[in-house]
C-alpha cells in the first residue's frame, strides 16, 4: 500500500474572532491549506471536519468554499478531535477510496469550557471524577504525583512555560507573542498549583487545515518536493479510564499510541528533531517527555533544565508556543501542530527553523479518552 | 483489496427508554452484536461511534463493555450519523488497518427536535430557510412539487404508511406494531399538507451495533456463512445545498450517492431484493423511490399504488416498518437499516422475510447535507 503524504497546510492566527462564525475560520483555514499546494476545491475528493461546539461544520464549511457534492464525515473526539479528523482523511486515502482529501478542524471557545458538566442523566465520566471536576485539578493532581515519585520541583514546571512563550514570540500564528520571565509565571495568579495561569493553555478561536494526497498523486502534480510523509498515525483510548489515579489516566493512553507510533514508523524517539506535544497544562509536557519516551521515566525535570527541549537543543518541544502560548482552540489543535511540524520539515520555519529537521512527531491527548500520535518525514 | 463484511449485527428494540442512559442503550445493542458472531470485546481492533446527542459516546460506553485501549471515533452526520459511523468502521477495515471494528450508533430523543434552531451566531442553514424552518415543512414542499409535476396524490402518499405500519407488525424490534388502515393515515392530525401525524417518523431512543471484518479473519473463524458481503459503501453531501428547492435539495443528494454506491457495486436497482430507504415522512419514500431508480421519475406514485414494494412485491421497501413504524432514533437509524438488510440476506427475518433475498440496498439523508447508501449481497 503506498503512502499518503501532506501536501497542502495552513492556519489561521489563533485568537479571538467574536465578529466570525466558525464556518468562516474553518474556510479561511481550508482556503489557505488549498492555496498552500495550488489546489481547486473541485479536486478534493472527501473532507473530514473536526469541531466540538457546533452540528455539520465540514458541510457548512462547504458551502463557503465550494459545494461539489463529495462525502463529508464530522469527526468529535475531545481535544483529539482535530487529529482524528485528520486520521479518518488519511484511512480513506490508505483504503484506496480518495487520492485528494480536505481535513479542517475548528474550533470557537467560549469561556468556562474548563469546568465538566454533568450531560444529560449521565453520571459524571472519569474526567469528572478525578481529584475534583476541572481540568486544572486532573493536571495538578498529576503533577503533584510525579513531584512525589521524582522530586519534580514547581520552577521546572514553570520553566516549560517560560520556554514555550518564548518560542511562541518566533510565531506569527501565535495568539500571544511575548516573553515571560520565570518570575513573572511563578508569581502569577495561582490556579491549581503548581499550574499558575500562565501555565494553563490559552482559551483561543482558531482554524487549521491540511490536504492530504496519495503517493501517485501527488507525484502526478508534482508536490511532492514541499509533501510531508505520514509514517505514522496512531489512535487510543484508555486502557482503563476507570482507574481513578490522575497520573496513570494521562500517561497511559499516550503511552499506548506512542507505542503504536513508533512501530507503525519503525522507528523510536531517538529519531525525531521535534514534537508538538499536547501541553494543556505546564506540568502536562513534563509527563509527556516520559510518555513520549523523550527521556526516562522521572527524567523529565533535568530534561526541561537542561534547555534539550528549547529551540536549538537536542529535541525542541513546542518550538511553535505550543497550546500555552500559540493557544488551544480544541478541534483545530490537532491539525495546528502537525502544521508546525510539516513547516518544520519543509524548511519553512523562518525564526523559529529546528535545523535540519526531517523527522517530527506531533501528540494530543483529550480526557475521556484519545489519544492521537502522528509521525512524519520530509518526503 | 479483500472484501469486508458485516458477521455480527444486532438492534435493541426501538421505544422509550427513560430510565436508561445513552450509553447503557449503545452498550445493550453492542453487547447484543458482538453476541451474535461469538465474539469478545477483546477481540475488536477499533470502534466507530455514531451519536448526535452527546460527546465522547464511543469511548463512554468502551467502558461499560470492556475498555481496552482501542481507537475509538466519534462520528456525526445529521441523519446519517449511524450509517457514516459504519463507514468510516468499513474504510478503517479496508484500508488494512483493523480486522475486527465494531460499529454502534445510538441516540436518546428529545422532544421537538424536529424544529431548527439557530445555532451559535451562524446563520440558519439550508434546512432553516427552505419553506419554513421546520423539517416537517420541508418534506410538505418537496411533496407538493412532486404533486404539481406528476399529478402524485394524497391517498398515495398516505398507502406508503399503511403499508409500513403493516410491515412493522411482523418486527418484534418495531417501536409500533399495528395496523394503521388507509383511512386512520388519512383522518389523523394533519402536521403539514399532504403529511399527518401517521405519515412522520416516531420519535424514538434507540441502538444498533455492527461488527465488520475483513474476509480473511472472518474466514479464520468460520464466521462467512451468516455474513453479508459489503458490496458498496457511497456517500455524499448536497452539491448546491443553497439552491432553496426542497425537492430538488432532498432529491439530488440521494441520487449521487445512489450513483456512486451503483458504480462501486457493479449492479443496478434492478439487481436488488429488498430496500430500506429513509422515510423520514411518508412523502419521503416517493421521492426516494425515483432517486435510488426503483421506477421512473414520475412513477413513485404508480409504483406504491402496484403493491410492488409491499412485501411479497417485485422490489419490497421498508419491510422493517420503516422509520414510520419502527422509529428513527437519529445516530441509531443508519445501523438499524443495515441490521434488517443482514438479517433478511441471512434469511433470518422470520415472518417479514422477503423470499431468496440475496442483494440490498440501505439508504439515510439528513438534510444539511449527508447521504449514505450502502449495497450489500449474502456471501
Amino acid at each position: 500500500m503506498s503512502d499518503v503524504y501532506v501536501v497542502g497546510i495552513d492556519m489561521i492566527r489563533f485568537g479571538r474572532y467574536p465578529e466570525k462564525t466558525v464556518v468562516q475560520l474553518a474556510a479561511e483555514a481550508a482556503l489557505l491549506a488549498l492555496d498552500d499546494c495550488g489546489i481547486a476545491m473541485a479536486e478534493v475528493k472527501a473532507m473530514y471536519s473536526g469541531n466540538i461546539g457546533e452540528p455539520m461544520t465540514g458541510q457548512r464549511t462547504l458551502q463557503l468554499i465550494g459545494q461539489n457534492g463529495i462525502p463529508v464525515v464530522n469527526c468529535t473526539n475531545a481535544c483529539a478531535t482535530g487529529a482524528t479528523a485528520f486520521r479518518e482523511g488519511w484511512m480513506s486515502i490508505k483504503a484506496g477510496e480518495y487520492d485528494v482529501v480536505l481535513c479542517v478542524g475548528v474550533e470557537k471557545m467560549g469561556s468556562g469550557m474548563l469546568v465538566k458538566k454533568k450531560v444529560g442523566n449521565e453520571p459524571l465520566n472519569a474526567e469528572g471524577v478525578i481529584g475534583s471536576e476541572t481540568m486544572p485539578a486532573v493536571f495538578s493532581t498529576a503533577a503533584l504525583e510525579h513531584t512525589q515519585r521524582y522530586g519534580t520541583t514547581f520552577r521546572q514546571f514553570a520553566q516549560v512555560s517560560v520556554k514555550n512563550h518564548h518560542h511562541s514570540t518566533l510565531n506569527p500564528k501565535a495568539m500571544y507573542r511575548k516573553e515571560t520571565p520565570l518570575e513573572e509565571v511563578m508569581s502569577s495568579e495561582m490556579i491549581a498549583y503548581p499550574n499558575t495561569k500562565l501555565m494553563c493553555s490559552v482559551n483561543v478561536d482558531g482554524a487549521a487545515a491540511a490536504v492530504l494526497m496519495s503517493e501517485k498523486k501527488a507525484r502526478q502534480l508534482g508536490l511532492l518536493g514541499r509533501a510531508a510523509r505520514i509514517k505514522a498515525s496512531a489512535l487510543a483510548s484508555d486502557p482503563w479510564s476507570e482507574r481513578n489515579q490522575a497520573l496513570q489516566d494521562i500517561n497511559t493512553v499516550t503511552r499506548l499510541a506512542a507505542r503504536r507510533a513508533y512501530e507503525m514508523a519503525s522507528l523510536g524517539p531517538a529519531d525525531l528533531h521535534l514534537v508538538e506535544l499536547h501541553d494543556c497544562f505546564a506540568t502536562a509536557e513534563i509527563l509527556h517527555y516520559e510518555n513520549l519516551g523523550l527521556c526516562a521515566d522521572g527524567e523529565g525535570g533535568p530534561l526541561i533544565d537542561s534547555s534539550a527541549t528549547s529551540l536549538g537543543g537536542r529535541i525542541p518541544v513546542n518550538v511553535s508556543g505550543g497550546l500555552l502560548s500559540k493557544g488551544h482552540p480544541l478541534g483545530a489543535t490537532g491539525i495546528a501542530n502537525i502544521y508546525e511540524v510539516v513547516t518544520q520539515l519543509r524548511g519553512e520555519a523562518g525564526a523559529r527553523q529546528v535545523a535540519n529537521a526531517r523527522v517530527g512527531l506531533t501528540h494530543v491527548v483529550g480526557l475521556g479518552s484519545a489519544c492521537a500520535v502522528h509521525i512524519f518525514e520530509r518526503a
